[in-house]
């Protein structure tokens, strides 16, 4: 499940995560339903969105850069982040970014 | 054909747009495919990823602030605006946010 993220008035932090995956997804699924989980639970943590047709995209929302840094060196975390580096994913990008603006309806 | 953005080191700017659509999205794709085309050809365009499943979520990267204002005013990307704001989705947010660090495989 995921919609569009209920961010508080910038400035803010966003997190963007790209990735493709490899050939072998297996466990794949538990652990990044186990990792929205668990993120959703972090101090600074404001919201994520997710979505994965070619490419995959999911937009954590974090309050400062402390809170992410935080998250990245979760002991648990890092081992999916391991896993995923040498297993699920062929290529990704992490870019981190401050949202300054943002509008909507 | 949406893969992961090469962009050029950091600092740049990501515009993160995330929509639900509505039950209406009749002409939607034709004029998605058409606004791909003509933002990659804009000043400042850097690349862009999109994929959809319960959200939508598509990333461009933009050079700098003035890229994005003039895309965003775009005569031809207004009017699409207009129509998606109208009939396309029932929500959306758009966020503007400086790319300070990026990292991957």
């Amino acid at each position: 499940m995921s919609l569009i993220a209920e961010t508080p008035e910038p400035p803010y932090y966003a997190v963007i995560f790209s990735s493709l995956q490899s050939a072998d997804t297996a466990g794949y699924a538990e652990m990044a339903e186990r990792m929205m989980k668990l993120a959703a639970g972090q101090p600074g943590f404001l919201g994520v969105e997710s979505a994965r047709e070619e490419v995959g995209i999911t937009v954590s929302y974090w309050r400062d850069l402390k809170s992410i840094h935080r998250w990245k060196a979760h002991a648990e975390h890092r081992e999916a982040q391991r896993i995923g580096r040498e297993k699920w994913y062929s290529s990704y990008k992490t870019r981190v970014a401050l949202v300054e603006r943002d509008y909507g309806k």
